[in-house]
């Protein structure tokens, strides 16, 4: 019988703890850790996310910023913003939603919010110093990932790893952590991508499968060996007549045929994706306390 | 029959090419590369490794400015005299010989060159920019790897590769290029390490196997399939009674038993080692055109 990888659970207990520490930060004379977050536009799925992140700020004791910029906003401008932030000795964490409008350089925006406050973990210094093995802010999803790895105890030491997909802030960061010599690491890990021939023939030997390539349903049942731990990050949204809002979201791994012979699992909803808030508070927390740059 | 990959007769191809380059780029009025190493102390391999850039700088006819410094300079001093590379705008690259004397940290010096001038590729802003698929400078050893696939045209996509290893100046990023969505890229990259339980089951199935554990002779031929690529990155110097000077060079492969069952296979000495130099020649050529960071 499996276990379910409960995110939600998980991300509600990290979550009280994190309030819990913002508490005694601020017993002991610190101040609130304060995240900013940058919302160009007005995208449904990024104002749910955007309006989602402050309700967890605002839970775990977090001072909250958003700064509104309507979609013609200017490169410039936007650039200026987020440098005013940076220079905002108050503000600790920065992040700026994404995707923004197609006439700004996404990467360039990227590059412009200080390291020391890049709590998405975008920035390429901090890929970079999470590649060499610092002390980095690694992004959401794949530290969200490693998160559920500690908490339920699950050794990737020696074991075989299939990530499949090598998008720049899941699989590669992915596939970086769970190889590198460190606790909830040390996995041999195989990338596996569109270019993959025999996919099948690589996870069904692994021990653990990260699915994040954003395809419904893609790791069936024979794909997966007896007592594989299966992470799932896929969320796509389709169309059924079985729920109230006519909607439902499947994740890449069709969960009915594969659970079964897992020994632990994350579902979708309410596995990966709760985590991911979760990653981006303690960012902040770690930005508030200086520890990643020194 | 196997094919060898010649790095010395690659190389020497290479500086010529460079040599050309930069006759036209000075007929065409611009400067000369320009390329400063700083040595500390007196290592007799880091004598040896600054000496043979230099004379490489001289053949393709780049400035080169070596600044010397003894072992007992403080962090603070090394740290001025990088800074002053910075600052010298005729200075186009700049490399720290490693590795440095124990009081001084080596992260630090790294992160002090100029991401601009850092044609060694350490820094975290190029390590991160190369994972995320940005022009960036990439270390020596693994772009000069890349760079035997191209001249001697080995697809590499689509195909099973191990890279043995997790260093964070070979493994790991060979381990990216490899498997990135790029030319010569595009590979199914299994990292292997200290902590891979059965490498052996890993390797006979690879097409490409990079071998760069550090450890004399330890791919065995019984470890490789027929027609495999093997590329071979260690260098290990073992007493010799058949040798003139007494030493010999060893691989991390046991060519006599792999090389028989290869498509190509690179030698030692010969093989990767004569690239490197050429690696940091071109990165040196690209900074004197500022295209990498624009």
């Amino acid at each position: 019988m499996y276990q379910l990888i409960d995110g939600k659970t998980t991300s509600a207990k990290i979550k009280e703890e994190i309030a819990e520490e913002v508490k005694q930060l601020i017993e002991a004379g610190g101040k609130k850790p304060h995240l900013a977050a940058v919302l160009v536009g007005h995208d449904g799925a990024s104002e749910t996310y955007v309006a989602s992140k402050e309700r967890a700020c605002k839970f775990v004791g977090f001072n909250s910023t958003l700064v509104r910029l309507e979609d013609t906003v200017s490169e410039e401008e936007l650039l200026q913003r987020v440098n005013e932030l940076n220079k905002n000795e108050d503000v600790d964490g920065i992040i700026v939603q994404l995707p923004l409008p197609s006439h700004i350089n996404e990467q360039k925006i990227i590059e412009a919010i200080l390291p020391q406050k890049d709590v998405d973990g975008f920035h390429p210094v901090n890929v970079g110093r999470m590649v060499i093995g610092l002390p980095a802010f690694v992004s959401a999803t794949p530290a969200g990932i490693i998160e559920l790895l500690k908490r339920y105890n699950i050794e990737s030491s020696g074991k075989s790893c299939a990530v499949i997909g090598r998008s720049n802030i899941v699989g590669k960061p992915m596939s970086i952590l769970l190889s590198q010599k460190a606790d909830f690491g040390n996995a041999t890990v195989t990338l596996c991508h569109s270019r993959t021939p025999d996919l099948k023939e690589i996870t069904e030997k692994a021990d653990i499968i990260v699915a994040a390539l954003g395809k419904a349903e893609f790791l069936t049942g024979d794909m997966v060996k007896q007592g594989a731990v299966v992470i799932d990050v896929g969320i796509t949204r389709v169309k059924s007549d079985k729920t109230k809002s006519g909607w439902k979201l499947l994740g890449d791994v069709k969960f009915d045929e594969v659970a079964p012979k897992c020994s632990y699992i994350t579902p979708v909803p309410g596995g990966v994706g709760p985590m991911t808030i979760v990653s981006l508070l303690k960012n902040t927390l770690l930005a508030s306390r200086k520890e990643i740059f020194q």
